[in-house]
């Protein structure tokens, strides 16, 4: 039986300000990343958040980002590793209060944004933000860029680790994504996106922007819920793992 | 025997700014007051204060503050109650994530600034930063003003609750502080501060502003580290306790 | 000839969050309140704004805030008058670059949620409020809240003062806005809230909450933009002015 | 007659922290490079600041930097060239507020910290910054390293541009700035550094770390003011300038 997690951003919003359709989004996914007051969120929000994927029976990780709430954490900070692994503590934890109060467990973590990119191309940052993940709680799971440098720090660490894979981007030989401001960085068409990402599962192979057949390992697959359109493919890819005989279940269940 | 534990704030300092004199100030305290990242600190001075707790063998509870760097949470903001527990829940994870990294627990929970002040005097707010302490961990000790609403809200919810006193500030006739503005709101003679203090550990009394004595419960004096003055003040209190066989320990030993 | 400005809060969205329905509310009214980057709004989002208004042909004034984006500024914080001031000044400041970098001028300030509501009840407060606004540029107007101490500070400090009035809010025989917890706080007849706009403008007259008909003056109607409804209950009023002979004109063109 | 303007950053206090010793460096200088509010400072203490300034007749440059207090500016940020310049804007108009309270003028305008570091490598940062400059007031002098790409921007745009130097720091044969990093990169020896500051102000000459010499132009050096040993230093570098009749005034009066 092939198992796939769907994961989503959610808790984005703060203050009087709103991002997302969260309670759209919910029902389709198994495990919500949760931003933790840094690059977007802000306590009453992330108290929200925990008790509305509690109610919806969905894992919850947390989506730790830089300090930059006016680049949404989008914008690369350049941290040491000591103020990368103090980030992710801080934000660990304080999500995990709001999943203590509701008598719920982390499930994951998966750093959002620049971090994400950050960390995927550099081991030493990687390695800092998984040391943060040991001292909290080794029983975590790293959500990471399938074939990135979190992945192997995470590894090498001995924590669970977890592959994400992304339907609508383009790949290069080394497992990489393309860069998004190169040719074949997206897969626009939705059908062409779909069957990349059951052959990531079934067959663990995608095909990479230069035509070559790559491996890769696919845990879970990252969708958004930022739009009705986004919203309607997520539906399609659900469709398709079920007629798959792909099980849709929480990455706890799989790694 | 006679009990008492002696407290300070800690760990106030933020990026390139630093506050306060902490490693003289930590030999001569039984626990500290850790600032969570809203009022004052950072994750990278949370988790060095917290190392330095730690291997000084002292106690360390959250100090969680209003979100106004700029103010230094000195400044009245009106949070509703529901703001207020996700504040504190918030700050008491983050802060949490350093003890459990260090392998190390958190002994009790004191507001600051403002929000102790705004506390000691509304039951729904102190309700709604008890609720927070609860459901985060029904073992921490609430570090209150001695007849304050904080501890009424603690104990009614059945809280350990620790009574704080302040060796160098005038007492109202119902127990609580005379206002800043007003006078006799500063005990300024050391050794008539020390006498209070000591009175109100042994004999559970102190004299208020008005001539007539009080019953007051010290659990608790505040100290302060900011200055060799205060150091030396705190050296000399030290020195009573020890003189009149009042031990010096933690509030956990305590209540 | 009678004569109205009307004014609504403007550029309030900040990184990546989006507030407000800036275009559709422009082109009916004559007056934006830009928010300044304390309680809304990133630099970005300012330069944006401004421009947009110029565009327009509508006049800009400052909207300050208190430094709290968590609460959209919308909490009391009970700052001191060298605080208010210098938090004015800075605003002030910062917003009028964009206009200098556009090659216009500010017309007028409106202090932001609860330091308008702060300062149309403390005249201290307001005091430091117009001598940052006097000392920035002694020719900008103080758009202030009807019969509010903010109105009677920039009065004295003999600044161009205009009155601002609500449509939908009720008044106490004093002239100062039902509190939104009473009953009658609320106009919600639309039809009516226009009635006695159109009073308020023609025969300086409004019927307070007690049934009492009290004298007030309205230079400027506050508006809305944040939903269709909003919006179409402007184009009402737009519609009921011109059908009175009642002129919509900036307050520059009224003070 | 050779003329030299000595500039440091002041005005880096935040809220209740401070940093630097801003009343025992203005006697020895002749331009401020003063925080606007984003690595460092808020509205009171700009406005103390510039009121010093003022009163000591020491002319006032505006110092903008990231929006990362947290990291005191001082780690690199991604911006785009669009937020670059809104953010300079921001800042520039936040500081020109407290010179027009206090009628006076701004002399320059010198980024800080990580933005100068990258605008001095970076020529579209560089341009972004300028045009800031330019739209908000087009008689700001640029202080840009010399040799840098700022000052390159500068020029090109037809702004009155000023070159700093560095007293102990070594110079690579491209006028750059040896990385902190390298051999060489500090001037430990304070006799040396003099020398070497005195050669470039009256020869326009230093020798590089490769030991070749190399043309620089030095319209301001940089000194600081951050501890009884640096305040020394300026002492000394000041009695050298005496010696050597070099005129020490603000860059005002040498570009």
């Amino acid at each position: 039986m092939y198992r796939i997690d769907l994961n989503s951003d959610l808790g984005e919003s703060f203050g009087r300000y709103t991002i997302g359709m969260d309670e759209k989004i919910i029902p389709l996914i198994t495990s919500a990343n949760v931003a933790c007051g840094y690059h977007a969120a802000d306590p009453v929000v992330m108290s929200k958040t925990v008790r509305r994927a509690k109610e919806a029976g969905i894992q919850i990780g947390a989506h730790p980002g830089f300090p930059d709430l006016m680049g949404f954490g989008r914008r690369n900070l350049n941290v040491t590793p000591e103020e990368a692994k103090a980030y992710v503590l801080y934000q660990l934890g304080a999500l995990d209060a709001f999943c203590k109060a509701e008598g719920i467990k982390l499930q994951h973590v998966k750093p959002h944004g620049a971090l994400y990119n950050m960390a995927a191309k550099d081991y030493v940052l990687s390695k800092s933000i998984c040391e943060a993940i040991y001292e909290f709680d080794k029983n975590l799971i790293v959500l990471a860029l399938s074939g990135g440098e979190l992945a192997r720090a995470a590894a090498d660490m001995g924590l669970r680790t977890a592959l994400e894979v992304f339907a609508d981007r383009g790949y290069e030989e080394d497992g990489t994504l393309v860069d998004r401001r190169k040719e074949g960085a997206m897969i626009t068409d939705e059908e062409e996106a779909i069957k990349r990402v059951i052959r990531m599962v079934k067959e663990k192979k995608v095909t990479a922007v230069t035509g070559k057949d790559i491996s890769i390992q696919a845990d879970s697959v990252c969708v958004h819920g930022d739009g009705e359109k986004a919203l309607a493919f997520v539906e399609k890819i659900r469709q398709a793992f079920q007629n798959e005989n792909i099980q849709i279940v929480p990455i706890d269940e799989i790694v």
